[in-house]
C-alpha cells in the first residue's frame, strides 16, 4: 500500500540531528519545507519528494493536506493516566485554601487514588481511562506513556499495567508502559518503608520484567516518598533485570534522586523546578533527557523549572503534560506547549521539538519515531492551521484534524457543527 | 414539537435569584437538581420535571443525556473574534523578550491588525472568521458576543458590523454586535483625535443606531487610548441614538473611565485589573457588570483582576475570554474559567455563573437566557461528565458534548477516533 501525504502548507521534520536528538540552540532548529510531499510505503517513511516530481498516479491513495501543517506524530512521555475515581472535590478544597496535608489527612491525595484503583476492576479502570487515550488520540499523539503507581502492592501495580498493555494492543497508537511501584510509600508501609522496596525488588519487578509488562522503571525521588538510597536499590534491581530508568526528582526538594539517576544513565529525570546549577551543568553534558512538566507548576501555583538555563547548559528538553489527578489535571499538550512558552520562555520552536523528537528520546524511541525521516514510522499529526506557530500560539484549541499512525489514518476531525 | 432532554446526572438551573443575576456570596448559587428533566416546547423551556412523573409517550423527541451534565447554554460576552491577519510571528518576537513598544513601531500590534482587516473584503473575513465561531459553538457557547473596532474609520467599521450581523443570520446561535469604533485611534488620527471622535459621534453612531448594526457602543478608556471626556462625549451621543453601553477600563490605568462608564449606567465594565477600592465599592451597589478577562492577564503575565474583592464587596461578575489576537489569543471558555479559579481565587460555581447568568446579564439578555426556568429560551450546553466540576477542573479539555440552540441540537460531538 503506497499513499501520499500530498502537498502540506508547511512540513516539519525535525531531522536535522543525526543523533536523533536535539540539545541546546539545536532545539531551536525545526527544519521547515514547502511544496513536498511525504511517501508512505506501508508503515513507513518511503520519501519526501518536491511537489513537482509527485505522479498522483503511482499510489494507492492521496491523502490531500493542502493548507495544512505536518508535523511527525507527537510523542506524550510522561502521564499517569490511568486512574478512578474523581479528586474534583480536593480541587474545589484546594481552591478554597485548604491546605494539602488536611486534604491527605482527611483521605485525599494520592491515597484516595490509591484506594479507588484497588477497588476497582481491570474492566472498570478500561472503562474510565479509554476515552483519555482517546483525547491524546484526537490531539495528534501517536505514542503515549503511561505509568503505573496507582496500585502500591503486588495484585494492584501489575493490574495497572495490565491495563496499560490492553490499551496498548487494542489502540492503534504506541502505548509505552512505565512501572511506577515507587511512587510513594502505600498507608500499609509507612513504618516499614523497607519491606515495601524488598516487594518492589523481589517480588514486582522480576514478575514485571518477567511478563514484559513495562519497559521503564520510574520512581519518585522527594522528602515525602524515596531517598536516593532507596532509589538506587531499586534502579540497581530494576537494570539487572533489563529494565530502562525514569526519574521523578527535584519537583519540591534537592535530596540526591539527579546524581542517582545519572549514575544509572537513565534515559530521562522529569520534574526539574528545583533544580540548582551543578545539575544544570550536569545535565548539559548528560545523554539523559530533561523532562519539563510546566502543567504542574501552572496547576500547583509553584515555581518552573530552569527551562532556559538547562538550553543555555546544552541540556535534551522534553515537554509532557504528567496527567494526573492531584498535580496536573491537564490533558492538552498544545497548553502544555504555550505554558512552556509564556511561563518557561522556550521558543514555539523548542516546544515543538520537546513533544516530537526528544520527547521520543525520553522513550528510548527516537530511532522510530519522532522526526520524519526516510524509513521512520509513518506517525504524523496534521495541523488544520497554514502556521505551525499557531499551534502555541492559539491557546486552549485542539488544531490537530487528522492523526496518522503507521500509515493509517486512526483520527480525523469531521464537521461537527450542524 | 416538544421534546425532553432526559433524566441528566446534575442539571444546573442556576435560577435563584428572581432577578437573573447573581452578586456577592449569591455567586456560589448553581441550583442544583438531580433526577430531573426539562420539558421544550419548540424554542422555550415549558417545564422542569421529575423523572417519576416522565411519560415519554408525551414527546416527539427525548434526548437522553442519562450520564451527563446540562447547564444553561453558555454565555460569551466579549470577545474581538472578528479579526484578519496573523499575528503569531509577534507573538513569537514577545516570548523572544521584544518590547511591546519596538513591536508597535515595526508595525505590528493592533495597528497590523487594522490595516489587514481595511484590505479584507467582507468575503474573507467570513471565511476567517467562521472556524472560530464554529470552535465558540462546540463549546456549548449559544449566545456571543462580538465586537468591531479593527476597522477604525466609517467604511471598516460598518463593514466589521456587517460581518458580525451576518454571521448571527448564518449560524443558529445569537451572535450580539458591539461598536468598538472608540477601540484606539486609527494612525491617520493620532494627531487628530478630535476628528475621529467627531466622526464616530456624527457619522458611525447615527448610522450604526440606523440600520441597528449594533446593540452596544463600547470604548476603550486608558492611556493610549480614549480619555474619560472623550468617552464621555461618545457615550452621550451612543445613549440618544438608544445604543446600550459597555467600556473596556481599568486595564493599565485607572484614568476616570470606571466614572463615566458608571455615570451612563454601562451594561458592563470590563478588564479592571488596576481597579481600586473605592471602584470595588460603587460596583458592589451598582447594576453594573464586571466582566473579569483573566485570559488577559494570563496571555501578558499581568496582574489579576481583584475578583475576591469584588465578590466580597456584592458585584456582579462575569467572565469571557477576549479572544482576540494581540492580548488573549485563547478561544477556550472553560480555560478561562480554570485560570479564574486558580489564579483569581473564584470558586468553581462562581466560574460557572459569570459565565452564565451574569455573562447575560453583561449583553442585557439574562431575561430570555443564561439560566434555566420555564419560559426561558430552550438553550443547553451538555457536558460529557457525571458531576459539573470537572469542566473546571478537567483543563484544556473540552467537555462540551452536545450544544442545543432555542430547543435544536446543533452540534453533537460525534465519536471520532476510528
Amino acid at each position: 500500500m503506497k499513499k501520499l501525504l500530498f502537498n502540506p502548507s508547511q512540513l516539519l521534520t525535525l531531522d536535522t540531528h543525526s543523533k536523533n536528538v536535539k540539545r541546546g540552540t539545536g532545539l531551536s532548529e525545526i527544519d521547515l519545507l514547502h511544496d513536498h510531499s511525504i511517501v508512505i510505503n506501508n508503515n513507513f517513511i518511503a520519501d519526501i519528494i518536491p511537489n513537482s516530481s509527485v505522479n498522483k498516479n503511482k499510489f494507492d491513495r492521496i491523502i490531500d493536506v493542502t493548507g495544512k501543517t505536518v508535523l511527525p506524530g507527537l510523542v506524550e512521555c510522561h502521564t499517569h493516566s490511568v486512574f478512578t475515581g474523581s479528586r474534583a472535590d480536593e480541587f474545589r478544597q484546594k481552591l478554597a485554601g485548604v491546605d494539602y496535608e488536611k486534604i491527605a489527612e482527611s483521605g485525599g491525595g494520592i491515597n484516595s487514588t490509591v484506594r479507588s484503583v484497588r477497588q476497582s476492576s481491570f474492566e472498570d479502570i478500561i472503562k474510565t481511562v479509554k476515552p483519555r487515550i482517546e483525547n491524546f488520540i484526537s490531539q495528534g499523539i501517536t505514542s503515549l506513556e503511561i505509568k503505573s503507581g496507582y496500585g502500591l502492592d503486588f495484585e494492584n501495580e501489575i493490574k495497572l499495567l495490565q491495563v496499560i498493555n490492553y490499551l496498548n494492543e487494542i489502540y492503534p497508537i504506541d502505548i509505552i508502559p512505565t512501572f511506577l511501584g515507587a511512587h510513594t510509600f502505600p498507608p500499609e508501609h509507612k513504618t516499614t518503608r523497607d519491606e515495601y522496596i524488598d516487594e518492589i525488588i523481589n517480588k514486582m519487578l522480576p514478575h514485571i520484567a518477567e511478563q514484559k509488562l513495562a519497559k521503564f522503571c520510574d520512581g519518585f525521588c522527594e522528602a515525602t516518598a524515596f531517598t536516593a538510597d532507596e532509589i538506587d536499590l531499586i534502579f540497581i534491581r530494576a537494570e539487572e533485570l533489563g529494565l530502562n530508568l525514569k526519574l521523578h526528582t527535584e519537583q519540591f526538594n534537592s535530596i540526591g534522586g539527579l546524581n542517582t539517576a545519572l549514575k544509572h544513565n537513565a534515559v530521562s529525570v522529569d520534574h526539574l523546578e528545583v533544580l540548582q546549577d551543578d545539575g544544570i551543568i550536569k545535565l548539559g553534558k548528560a545523554d539523559t533527557v530533561s523532562v519539563l512538566l510546566p502543567g504542574v507548576s501552572f496547576f500547583l501555583k509553584y515555581q518552573y523549572a530552569p527551562a532556559r538555563k538547562l538550553i543555555e547548559s546544552n541540556a535534551i528538553i522534553a515537554l509532557a503534560t504528567d496527567f494526573n489527578p492531584g498535580s496536573s489535571h491537564i490533558s492538552s499538550l498544545s497548553l502544555i506547549m504555550s505554558l512552556a512558552a509564556l511561563n518557561m520562555r522556550m521558543t514555539i520552536e523548542e516546544t515543538i521539538n520537546a513533544v516530537s523528537i526528544n520527547a521520543a528520546a525520553a522513550l528510548k524511541m527516537n530511532d522510530k519515531i519522532g522526526s520524519i525521516e526516510i524509513g521512520k514510522r509513518a506517525d504524523f499529526s496534521i495541523f488544520d492551521t497554514e502556521e505551525y506557530a499557531n499551534i502555541v500560539y492559539d491557546i486552549g484549541r485542539n488544531l490537530n484534524c487528522m492523526t496518522i499512525k503507521n500509515g493509517e489514518i486512526i483520527y480525523n476531525s469531521a464537521p461537527s457543527v450542524t
